[in-house]
């Protein structure tokens, strides 16, 4: 299956690029396609320096849909309804969260928008045949960046659609070192979406850095 | 120092009493004095059998707060408010809630206050001199009363008094095998109440039991 990447060239985009490229067919989108194909070509070029197999290409942020069975969108929460809005062909895929509503004041908040998280926001936003779940919100993006690091963290996944969400935990678990976990249905997202501010303020308060979360 | 458990009989009462009470004075409290004490027996033989010291007694509520330099409310979310309209003297106390207000329906669901979180309604239900830190939230109550089972998992701890705050991190790094860290201010607390209905969630869907979380 094809992977797109819309907002591919930002941190957490590149991070999932590099971590997918090496077993799936990856598409990095872009508002300019230009950018999609450098940030494709710095992900070739850093995942077959580790002697792996990659195949990866650039495309606009459209392109990267249309030539896609799964598309995650890899881009900011303040961008989501601008992107969706300038964008179309989502009937028939299954597309993935990673999306997390937060603000820095002194500290990470969890602000959700009145949906109740993002991954509702974005179901509002989309086709109702459009299958949604919500993965990869903790991605920290330097660590995923960091090829020669083994990861060793967990995915929860969120989704209705039990097929999609099985087809989104092997997508998860195709990362060696990490470990995909069904967290229920896309009702819960907005439990998952917090992490991720949470891990910052532990980062934050405990000079960590590039801090996941791990079940057990 | 000396630990108040106010509902200390419940099963994340225990599971707190028998692991904190190897190193410090614990004080279980209960409504019924009777079960406190019996709680408290069952915790000095649970912990002594193992060869570990063990200081330990069961008290009612009040007697329990007012014998204690820290107290734990070990209460579910719905006795917080009438147990607290019966308490008092939480004047010069540090004060620790573990309450994750959350329901079940088919999956479990992190249900705040109106104030946001467990934490931010026990500060106002409190006197205003009350220091207060949440931490202990994400107890599995099996797991922790499992003496003989070395924990392998991370408290955050929430608070705005950063003394107070460092004596709950001493206090839950006391126990073997246990991680604290400082998540940040009251404030986010919830962000810390909802890795409970998470954790319940992720053991429900991928059929785990007691789930703990680590943060790395």
């Amino acid at each position: 299956m094809k992977i797109g990447i819309v907002g591919g060239t930002g941190d957490i985009g590149e991070g999932i690029a590099m971590r997918l490229s090496p077993n799936h067919d990856v598409v990095i989108g872009s508002r300019e396609e230009e950018k999609a194909v450098e940030s494709s070509d710095v992900c070739y070029a850093t995942v077959t320096k580790l002697g792996l197999p990659c195949s990866v290409s650039g495309y606009s942020n459209q392109d990267a849909i249309d030539r896609s069975d799964i598309v995650i969108l890899a881009i900011p929460f303040r961008h989501v309804e601008p992107t969706l809005a300038s964008l179309h062909g989502f009937e028939n895929k299954l597309v993935i969260s990673p999306v997390n509503p937060m603000e820095k004041r002194d500290f990470f908040v969890y602000t959700p928008p009145p949906e109740g998280s993002a991954a509702l926001l974005i179901k509002r936003l989309l086709p109702q045949e459009t299958r949604l779940c919500s993965a990869f919100n903790t991605v920290a993006a330097n660590k995923w960046k960091a090829l020669n690091e083994t990861l060793d963290l967990a995915v929860p996944v969120c989704g209705d659609d039990s097929l999609s969400k099985a087809t989104v935990l092997d997508l998860v678990r195709s990362i060696p070192g990490v470990k995909a976990y069904d967290a229920g249905p896309l009702a819960v997202s907005s439990m998952v979406e917090c992490l991720t501010p949470l891990l910052l303020n532990i980062a934050r308060f405990n000079k960590m850095k590039d801090v996941g979360v791990q079940f057990r």
